[in-house]
């Protein structure tokens, strides 16, 4: 089994495997050559471009995973949203109410987004490491869904929550199904590993995590545990709800650079732990990246361990200091550390 | 003495003064109607405006505090920083390096922003409540001085922290000592306690935090301490960074809604809290709005507590949906409770 499932399953492994939140991106020449052509939209819809962009990371750097190249936005519009990005994803009809989340339809897998699935089966035929599937947890898309776009404080769905609890767990509920088909159905066709993202949970304290994230989030676990595919949770900033995220059935918690990970391997017993360096670290000195790098490489020493960034890596990033990261926690013997 | 100056100061205090952060703002169709005729800027600058808009709230509501109108970032511009409000804050001269953040004045106390001070002494002829003034801690105004704007993750910043420390602690040196005359010239004007907003401060880790942001808001704290007024701290996001706040030289924490007051009375041993309804509870029902209010009531309990928001009130907010959270706080018996 490779290194990447091997820690992901559990297993205290030699060195620690390395992928990178959005991995495939703006800080890649080769990325931005090709949204000089297509769309960020064109990119995810079209299997043989999402192919190659997941691909290029892989063709410069050593990763240890593959992570398909989609947006968690993408099963939404087969609910019957409708969604534009410019570049930030935007609902033109968000949901407001309870006949605005009854009218969201729950559609087949087959239906939700074909083109995610097609070119999870191109790239497995390419792929020597393993591939990571990927989805938005209910509580992040229900977000999006209320507010229509992004916003700083996500105030308009925080009101939704208190004035209208019922119309939220109808959205939230049919936004759950949907998640367990979707990513059902990129296991079918070949994902290795699924990350749920909870980009939004953090906004929230943990009397409302508990009734209106947690147990949505479950379900998407729960109806994933027969496909025997390593899980992976990241809710950012949510530090003040590590105690819930503890519960949760997954195999793996990801952790964004404010959590430590020595704090979290006692909060968090029995889960693996992926994360978490800065991502800002990679625009300093290649000083800075291995001392931090080292920090978080023996952070992360006395369970099992996933190499990755607390966040998605910056667009400013020289892609050679991505190569000098990657080299050296290759390099980076985790049984002679510890 | 006044209840928000006992409370502020320690006092178990029968019932649990209540003041709103943003209470003079948007939500207020008085205070939009002052913002037909003029800018953001223009109410902060002109003292009569700004004491105006100061006691809009107050004619309405039984409040027991005061906080002067005004923004963070004023004492900004007259260190050098060519500073404009479309709406949020925009700089044209953001700090990049060790000479930007050396050439940044340290102007005297009279020159920082004679119009605050003007607004004080104006105010506190008028007023029967203590008046809170207010500044912005280091590591939050040196964000916006070297980011230029509004910024989702302040990656800018994190990128500067990491490959410029020195230019970074340079930079911060200079806007603590702006700040501690700027706070002691605002209760020479008449202030009655100050807050100081670390509104960023969640970003960073706590390492980092130790290092730009502790040190530099403590500074701030023992440059007023012989002036005799409580002192206030509030950093958002901030659960992560409970510990180190737990240091500060103040008299009171303010909580966002995210940390429970029960959980922040343990970790905050001799700290007055502050807080921490969630503003888009004053968005749901009047059943809704009285039951978050008792839970945060009960969870101050215990101690000393001012009531307040755990964040800005937001502009969507009903008038009356205040008036029934503030009757409701203001009815509350803490010691029968108790």
């Amino acid at each position: 089994m490779s290194l990447f499932l091997r820690a992901a399953n559990g297993e205290d492994t030699e060195r620690a495997p390395i992928w990178m939140m959005r991995q495939a991106g703006r800080y890649l020449p080769e990325y931005r050559d090709m949204k000089e052509k297509w769309s960020f939209w064109d990119l995810c819809t079209h299997p043989e471009l999402a192919t190659e962009v997941t691909l290029q990371p892989l063709r410069r750097y050593a990763l240890d995973a593959a992570i398909v190249f989609s947006d968690i936005m993408t099963p939404l519009s087969s609910m019957g949203l409708d969604i534009d990005f410019r570049p930030g994803p935007v609902i033109a009809n968000p949901v407001r109410s309870m006949a605005d989340a009854m009218a969201l339809r729950v559609p087949d897998a087959e239906e939700i987004t074909p083109f995610v699935h097609d070119a999870i089966r191109m790239l497995r035929k390419e792929l020597k490491v393993p591939l990571i599937g990927f989805g938005g947890a209910p509580l992040t898309l229900a977000t999006y869904t209320v507010e229509g776009k992004g916003s700083k404080d996500y105030a308009l769905f925080r009101q939704f929550l208190w004035s209208q609890p019922e119309a939220a767990e109808a959205l939230l509920d049919r936004i759950t199904e949907v998640t367990v088909r979707y990513l059902r159905l990129q296991v079918a066709a070949g994902a290795q590993a699924v990350q749920v993202f909870d980009s939004w949970a953090g906004i929230h304290d943990e009397a409302a995590y508990r009734r209106f994230g947690l147990p949505y989030a479950q379900r998407v676990f729960d109806g994933l545990a027969d496909l025997n595919v390593p899980r992976i949770y990241i809710a950012v900033a949510s530090g003040h709800l590590m105690k819930a995220i503890s519960e949760l059935h997954c195999e793996v918690i990801s952790l964004d650079w404010r959590s430590p990970l020595t704090a979290a391997r006692a909060a968090l017993p029995g889960k693996v732990l992926q994360g978490n360096l800065d991502p800002a670290v990679l625009l300093g000195t290649p000083e800075v990246i291995e001392r931090e790098a080292a920090r978080v490489l023996r952070d992360g020493l006395g369970g099992a361990h996933i190499f990755n960034l607390g966040h998605g890596i910056m667009k400013e990033t020289p892609p050679d200091h991505a190569a000098r990261l990657i080299d050296f926690v290759t390099q980076f013997d985790r049984h002679r550390a510890g």
